[in-house]
């Protein structure tokens, strides 16, 4: 078992517990199940696990067993008993227990010094020495550390929590293991915390809340990786794409639209084509068609630049876009919104001079403020100064006297704006650095969306110039800029940070109107009407079912405003039910204005 | 020489004289270029022309020494000679004239029976006898009919326009011939008519004007076939999408968004895959992954519909959708906007109850109606009820019995409307009958866009069912509309249509400003921000060129309002110069009012 940390102390650290964590649970199993194989058990994030070849499948009922098992080997106090013994003896000893994947294991010591995979760097010295803990029967090849006895893992709070399964050394020619999984944890409350944030997550899931809300969907017909959005779902994404443009049209951005295919030669030019190499769709037809699906949309904007004569007067020029871009995900690893293939990403370019650089990015950053401002993610932010790899200048595009000058302008505009960006070396994009924006989400998880990047780089390549003051050609500046990102992401995002209850500017369905009985249908229906002409979203449900019925329902979409309309409401004054379940008597009028009011300060 | 009319009478129809006109071209070419070797000279719409391999390019000033030739010819009053020859005696006499295109002609006659290409139907009997015209020294091999004599073409208004390069019997593979066309019409006046729509139509070329008007664009390194569309384009489009969505939303229409990839099951199971075949644009990537790009929206919607369990009470369910859509059309056959790989298609969809596709269809036409009159083209309209053809109802998928009553209610509609639908066979879509409408743009060509299509056949392959009153599943109709087709070809239509002088609300700026000298900036600045806070699209033209020169660049963009801002301007009377250049002194307040009504009322 290899660690992290090679230092085998006393001083116990979390991580070094839930390793040993992973040997007791071994040492459950084993004595549970004596046929078992062992493969590996390493600590992870929240707890560890253990790689094992039983030979029948394990359920609920039997993790409460082996965890019982585990609590009993805690009450014996057993030792973790280190040794340092040779290959050879490792060998024969790995060999009388049975063990074919520590037997592997040794042989890749033997051969190349390490366990590591061929992909990974290894030190290709044979291993002469090899440790290996004893704890009980349980006999394990691990380099440690371990706490001393099992009395040290007493306070733990643990869980053994699923079974999976997980390919031998995760590579999909092994045979296919099974994977305990355990949450680990140094105090109860922690173990309970993190129990109840996974609850939490879970009730979040934007793929349950997704088909709860009836956000979007997916089909067997079409394929993974590519979500269909339903009228709700679109009304969210028309609502945030609508704001974006409000914004950026007042920084003079214009909207422009490109197609979904071009040539390879478009990406061979912009670098793209070797970037995402196999991440690229390519596309032909019987007729002999060669096309490529865009994974980017700056190449195809360029183009648009290039199709006119320019003079240094028309600059700077904005363009904006939100469109799809497609890109070959691994088939195994689409799923939700998170991971497509098809991406509506709000792109957006200024082609400025060297000059108009510093204001156009500031002018970015301001956009980027109203924005998350307006949806609430502003507070609590950091701002990344991503810069290049030193040591790998290779993998950029463009010369390296121009990224010391846009590092520095980016820096400056740091200062400047008070921005407190970090500097983070190897995370620039292909074409240069970029300012990018970190937000934490409500279950604390940080994201990263927005970015500013400078690039000096793609209009030399493209030959992207204008006609200077005296007549003369010079090249362009391309500052790129993410507001939102994908709006699949963006609303994945949005939909696990409110839990489903978007703001009322979001809600696809703003108030929710039904009434008591038949005889109220026309009162509904009027009010609908009126409500409607005022420009909010409303949904009349004429349905029979009790009115109790009709209300639940209406919550469970996480409505805004939840309206039944019976004898009282005749006279125009109105008992409204807010989402939370407070309720508010209210006149017609004000209720409309109050609505209103809230949707334009987006609250 | 083929021709379409067996009949070999003297009423010298227009296209007997058109098709002698290409005789008299070659006898005229024969004698200027006696080397000449003739392929075919056939009558086409509004003249002829005639295939030759010619020792020497042409220019414009050989076609007049040409035309010249052919009005002496005429003047010598030649006789057409018709002789009715053996094949073998043909053979000889083409040889010893040492045209090898005729040769090839006459084996063909030889051994098919027919000149028409392989493809072609063939009634596969030779030939015995062939027909010979002899005009002067030229002879042809030709069925005919062709006048008398020369002297019956005295009336006819002839021109040679231009010189192409065509292959031999169009196929590429064959020698590129020059192609002469000529135009040829019953009197002068209507040639002179003919010339003049033509130069109209080129100065209202839409490709010629999307450049001028900086509209869209194309790039070499995206692709032909594949138009990217500039900002100014953009409002246009998105001007229009609002004005669909705006009607659409009225009657119930909610929006959707669907990717442009789909597994082939899904057109196989819809027809498409079958139905368009090398249409298909096929995507897979490095990684395995195996998609064709949608060719129409249809399929992906019904996914949506199919993703949520439908009950009575929900219908009618009616999507919209504007995406692009990818046809692999021949590679030599795009151009312009009118033939693209990328369609912006603007789809929608009903899902309702037999009981509900009337009042569904209804509604459409009323869509269709609303804004067709909106971009004044509803005057002049006519409707085709486009039915099977029912001689090869294999091509069409869906039972005869749905078809029959599809067709039985499109008929009642027309009826109950009054939209005297004229009755097409053949005309009908792959799973059912449609409404189509025709209109006329202001050049006169027909333009087939709109269409209400009814579907009984898609819902039973894709079982997408709904849960009646009591509780049993039922299939849902669909009904396809389209309200302005594709935003490709609209916008192609609509800078022709309207010589790029575009209505006010789809004008991308509706008022140009500049200041008469540099003291005047001020108040431009401050005018420009008002009506730009009216809503109304403007730009503010600071170049220190001459103020004429500025007028006259306005002018060109086609901009409805041009003001030019001076010290009389400082007390807010605005002289403002419409387009067409007649000019108007207004206060500014009544200025914005006015522009904002146009805009409103769709002027």
């Amino acid at each position: 078992m290899k660690k992290k940390s090679n230092q085998d102390s006393n001083s116990d650290s979390l991580e070094i517990k839930r390793h040993s964590c992973s040997h007791l649970l071994a040492a459950a199993i084993l004595s549970l199940y004596p046929n078992t194989k062992f493969g590996i058990g390493p600590a992870i994030n929240n707890g560890f696990y253990y790689d094992l070849e039983l030979k029948q499948d394990l359920g609920t009922k039997d993790l409460k067993t082996i965890e019982k098992k585990m609590h009993e080997l805690i009450a014996k106090d057993l030792k973790f008993e280190k040794k340092v013994i040779s290959l050879s003896e490792a060998e024969k000893l790995f060999t009388r227990l049975q063990q074919p994947y520590k037997i592997e294991l040794l042989r890749d010591l033997k051969e190349k010094g390490s366990t590591k995979m061929e992909k990974e760097k290894v030190n290709q010295k044979s291993a002469e020495k090899v440790t290996i803990y004893q704890l009980g029967n349980f006999v394990d090849l691990c380099r440690g550390p371990h706490v001393s006895s099992t009395k040290k893992l007493n306070s733990l709070a643990f869980k053994l929590t699923k079974v999976a399964g997980a390919y031998w050394r995760g590579d999909e020619k092994n045979k296919m293991l099974t994977r305990i999984y355990g949450l680990a944890f140094g105090q109860k409350k922690d173990l309970k915390e993190y129990l109840n944030q996974q609850a939490e997550a879970e009730k979040r899931d934007h793929r349950k809340l997704g088909k709860e809300l009836d956000l979007f969907c997916f089909s067997e017909l079409v394929g993974p990786g590519l979500p269909l959005f339903s009228p709700k779902g679109v009304i969210i994404i028309e609502q945030l794409k609508k704001e974006i443009e409000k914004v950026c049209a007042g920084y003079g951005f214009e909207k422009v639209m490109t197609p979904h295919l071009a040539k390879i030669e478009l990406y061979q030019l912009s670098g793209h084509a070797s970037k995402f190499k196999k991440e690229l769709f390519r596309v032909h037809s019987d007729q002999g068609h060669n096309f490529v699906m865009k994974p980017v949309q700056c190449p195809h904007q360029t183009q648009i630049y290039a199709s006119q004569k320019r003079s240094y007067r028309d600059l700077p020029i904005r363009y904006m876009e939100s469109e799809k871009q497609y890109r070959a995900e691994k088939t195994g690893e689409v799923g939700g919104l998170n991971r497509v293939y098809a991406i509506t990403v709000e792109d957006g370019h200024s082609f400025c001079r060297v000059s108009q650089v510093k204001e156009e990015i500031k002018n970015m950053v301001k956009i980027i403020k109203d924005f998350y401002t307006s949806v609430g993610l502003w507070e609590n932010h950091w701002v990344s100064l991503s810069l290049r790899d030193y040591e790998h200048q290779e993998k950029y595009i463009g010369e390296p006297k121009d990224w010391d000058q846009c590092e520095e302008m980016l820096a400056e505009i740091s200062k400047e704006m008070n921005l407190n960006a970090k500097r983070i070396e190897g995370e620039a994009a292909l074409y240069g650095p970029k300012l990018d924006f970190m937000f934490k989400d409500s279950l604390g998880n940080e994201i990263q969306i927005p970015t500013v990047q400078l690039d000096f780089a793609t209009p030399k390549r493209f030959n992207l110039v204008y006609t200077n003051e005296k007549g003369e050609d010079e090249y362009v500046v391309m500052v790129h800029r993410a507001i939102l990102g994908s709006y699949e992401r963006f609303l994945a995002l949005l939909i696990e940070h409110f839990a489903g209850a978007f703001p009322i500017w979001l809600s696809p369905i703003q108030v929710y109107l039904t009434p008591v009985g038949e005889k109220h249908i026309p009162l509904a229906q009027k009010l609908e009407k009126e409500i409607k002409e005022a420009g909010i979203r409303t949904e009349l449900d004429l349905n029979s079912e009790t009115v109790s019925y009709r209300v639940r329902k209406a919550e469970k979409q996480k409505i805004p405003y939840i309206l039944v309309l019976g004898d009282k409401e005749k006279q125009g004054n109105l008992n409204i039910r807010k989402r939370g379940g407070q309720t508010e008597q209210i006149q017609k009028q004000d209720f409309i204005k109050k609505i209103l009011e809230e949707i334009s300060q987006k609250k």
